[in-house]
């Protein structure tokens, strides 16, 4: 198997759609093979029909979007550890999915940018710039003002699963599953390209950021990172 | 079975958290007697050591709190149809349940609220003026205030709820489930409470809202409301 992923200077992967892939990789305990590409990169991709990382090549199946790469490994796997715990966790899942999608990241995109453009070549610089302005009307000086407000803003977002936390060890029930790696993404963009405390050492999610930091033998503890707690 | 249900005037049953469980209970196919009281009555609910709707009482179980009820009802009849689809549906179902209350109740709070005073009895009219106000620090009149601001936030948080259904019919996936039931308990506060048009025709989770009215016979779709659409 090869994972295509983003990655900037100094071996930093700070795709949160990369790392929910990785950490579901480990999850269903599969080896692959990482095809590391950068913002230039794009046209590495074509034979995917389309040009976001992660793609997935699993022999003949080629699969972009780590929500269907999820879904892919699921059910090419099924022997292995559950990504979803039965068809009701993967319903759910989706939710949970597009949740993270617009509410934690909407929340990270402004904290985070910043710090991921400081890690992008030179080259890419340029791209970055204009392609997030688009996006989001703001420039890369304009995103870095007053971040405690943008992590209070994101505090507020995370309440559901704060008490969601307060209540089961895991997203996952009494393990984890893919919810778990999905909101752990976000967590790793941050990590690998900031140096903001985003949450409290007693926060129910703090601590269960430890213990997915923990998970499948430290690996994402040991990646390549600004933060290292 | 025997559930204590808020019923205010008119027989508008207005809890989001009883209805949940009213569809939790027809989706288990399982009969019950309605207990309906007021907020006057609260003494009535003193056997089930608090005093909040719903209280399920089933032979010598009595079981408080929405989210409590469903899993009890999941766990004591396994062979009715599943509320969650699975251990990993549960889990991924908790989340959802404190999204829905964190995000779309609090979104509804300040939009039903108003319509709820108008549909109290007189006698508890005081204490509910009081005790909103203590919550939320305004008046019945200034939560009338500029209803669209409130439903463009609403429609806002219901994002991912949006992406999602326009990915499945059901948040359960191709069959209804208690999150259905609980995103669906906000939306019938509104429908027995108030006259706004929270959602437009074409948008999906307008859709999934009238599938979710046809269910079980059109079961909520005849129960005492101000909207009849």
């Amino acid at each position: 198997m090869q994972l295509y992923e983003l990655v900037l200077n100094d071996g930093h992967a700070v795709s949160p759609f990369v790392w929910r892939v990785r950490m579901a990789l480990a999850h269903k305990g599969l080896p692959y093979d990482s095809v590391p590409i950068g913002y230039g990169d794009k046209d590495k991709l074509a034979f995917s029909g389309q040009d976001r990382v992660p793609v997935l090549v699993d022999g003949d199946d080629v699969v972009s979007d780590s929500w269907r790469i999820a879904c892919y490994l699921e059910d090419a796997y099924p022997d292995r550890p559950s990504l979803f715990g039965g068809a009701g966790g993967r319903a759910s899942g989706l939710f949970f999915n597009r949740w993270c999608d617009t509410q934690q990241l909407g929340n990270l995109f402004l904290l985070c940018t910043p710090g991921t453009f400081d890690l992008t070549p030179e080259a890419d610089q340029a791209y970055f710039r204009e392609s997030r302005f688009e996006w989001s009307g703001m420039t890369i000086e304009q995103m870095r003002e007053d971040p405690p407000k943008k992590i209070a803003a994101l505090h507020g977002a995370l309440e559901p699963v704060r008490q969601t936390l307060q209540e089961q060890a895991w997203l996952g029930g009494d393990q984890p599953a893919f919810p778990d790696h999905c909101l752990f993404g976000g967590f790793m963009w941050a990590r690998t390209t900031s140096d903001f405390r985003l949450l409290d050492a007693e926060d129910p999610v703090e601590q269960w950021r430890q213990r997915m930091l923990d998970l499948f033998d430290g690996m994402a503890r040991k990646a390549p990172a600004v933060q290292q707690d």
